[in-house]
């Protein structure tokens, strides 16, 4: 299967849900993908059972704050540059290139960096969704060691990063990310094949597009949305009151939702943390970090991220099950409600709605 | 030649000297250096024509802020993890070890480090005196690229910078090392011999050695200081007022000498950047940056560091004239007056204090 630019526009909006609200803005990575699509020609879309098990695979990702990365397309030079030095440091180029957050702008983008490399882009991802910090990946979970970032900016600066872990790779990258412009292309891990087996998320790509599929000419686009997903309806309703800043390469903030409708008289309340990582109604947990909650626009059914959130939009707020590897011990360590600072036990989002 | 123990006390404080305030808290390179030739044995103090045309020679440096380099010691790994990470990119081991800044700490510490590497030290440094920041270096101004910037850091991350320039180098090796805790290890630039010859301030560690002497039983150790360096007295007198604070990294403020005996009813004041730059009097500037400016002990003539200025204290403050590298006009661009904020043009020492 190949990926050409007919499918850019399902993949958006996939990676949009999956987003959860943060993974940077589709719009920047579709147009960059389209561009390079047109550009070089379609992108092969292959299984890891397509690669050689020395084949290095590169997620790569761009890291910065979404109220940056809206304005910033990374240019062409920055896949290359990435991948000359990983022929540097292993003496082979690389193989084919993974998305490492298929949430957000980062799921679409990968495309773009493929095309111009004239390399495969793997259907898998290290997230299954999008996470704001760069230690919360697949990789990680499954215990591989963190012992390589590559890092690119747009002013063709080069920084390689060997941390001692993840957390470490996270502050340094996040160091070097802020220093560059708060944005830059970043390689966390080079994977062989037989390294990214069970290390990585597969099929990522083709359920994004998927997804993206389901609201096309759909009569009941929402239905659709939530029919793909698996995923239970927390509210439908009003946004009215949003508060978001940015410090330190973050956005934080909280949105809340009045029900309109069947739903009048309640009220849901959203943290953010670049993605949407708590649901609150009438303080009560309705779903939680690392299962998937996403804002849609309730005729639409379209994802409204993070940035897009305005005053009196009318939205509907969806939640469902993450990958089973987040609510692993390692997983929840890594991504779970105490990793974002919240006081709470994970409990999943079909034994939290199982009664409301 | 070799440095063996008894000659670290010696190149200690000639280094405190060439300091001229900053480059770190040379007692903390002086532990550093004994423990490591106690345990390793002395080491081979060369000159550049002692090393083959393509052996590699890796200026090392401590980056941080005074403040923090005090309390923290570089661990015996972290010269060991620079020199991995150059035969892994070089694929071949350096050769020997040159002190990237003669002034401070980091002119005594590359003992330690070529003592634990079993290498060399090369007779050199890249600015003859402190600089506060990554890109004043010999070897810029020689108009090499700064094209490898390679750090580590107590914790064992190693972070490698391909930068675009010198100035991209320093902003991305400061936002490492405010990261890493305000302190790492650098190797800035990796030379070949040949590359490094006219790009290297050569004899500055024979040089320091010699200014650490000429106080050693001295009669008048002032006097005997004053003419190893070639130095004019600026004042002598009594510290009145320091204003100091530590942000980004980095020390400012100001210290003002009062004078005494035939210096009475005279102010001096001293504008500090980590080192000292500028020294005014009345409203006239009395020496500047790149010129070498020095509070020294008025008894012992051993040098003040910026960090250990308490009022009340008798010192004398001395300057005298930069390696003419520094005053040609890449030079000056580079760390003259202009390049630390100040709105000044540069004018020698020799010239300022002529009839002073």
């Amino acid at each position: 299967m190949s990926i050409d630019e007919s499918d850019i526009p399902a993949l958006a909006r996939g990676c949009a849900v999956l987003g959860t609200g943060g993974g940077g803005d589709v719009r920047t990575g579709s147009l960059a993908a389209i561009g390079a699509v047109r550009e070089h020609g379609e992108v092969p879309l292959i299984g890891l059972d397509e690669l050689d098990d020395d084949a290095l695979i590169v997620p790569l990702s761009g890291i910065g704050a979404p109220t940056v990365s809206h304005e910033m397309i990374h240019s062409a030079d920055e896949p290359k540059r990435i991948a000359e030095e990983i022929e540097r440091l292993f003496g082979r180029p690389p193989s084919a290139i993974m998305s490492s957050e298929i949430g957000g702008s980062n799921g679409v983008a990968p495309v773009a960096w493929a095309a111009r490399l004239g390399l495969p882009l793997l259907d898998a991802d290290g997230m299954g969704r999008a996470f704001p910090e760069v230690q919360m990946v697949s990789m990680y979970v499954a215990g591989l060691p963190a012992d390589l970032v590559i890092m690119s900016d747009i002013v063709g600066n080069v920084v390689t990063i060997r941390p001692v872990d993840g957390l470490w790779s996270e502050r340094l990258a996040r160091a070097v990310c802020v220093a560059a412009g708060s944005s830059a292309l970043m390689a966390d891990y080079v994977l062989t094949t037989v390294r990214a087996r069970g290390a990585v998320i597969e099929g990522t790509v083709t359920r994004a597009i998927e997804i993206g599929r389901a609201t096309e000419g759909a009569a009941d686009p929402l239905g659709a949305l939530q029919g793909s997903l698996g995923a239970v309806r927390l509210i439908t309703g009003k946004l009215t009151d949003v508060e978001r800043r940015t410090t330190g390469g973050f956005v934080r903030g909280t949105a809340t939702i009045e029900g309109t409708g069947d739903d009048r008289g309640r009220r849901l309340t959203l943290e953010l943390q670049n993605e949407n990582l708590v649901a609150l109604e009438d303080g009560r947990v309705r779903a939680m970090v690392p299962d998937l909650i996403t804002v849609v626009d309730t005729e639409t059914a379209a994802a409204v991220q993070t940035e897009g959130l305005r005053y009196g939009q009318r939205v509907t707020v969806l939640a469902w099950p993450c990958d089973p590897l987040w609510r692993t011990p390692k997983g929840l360590e890594t991504a779970g409600p105490r990793a974002f600072g919240y006081d709470l036990d994970y409990v999943p989002v079909e034994e939290l709605t199982a009664h409301g």
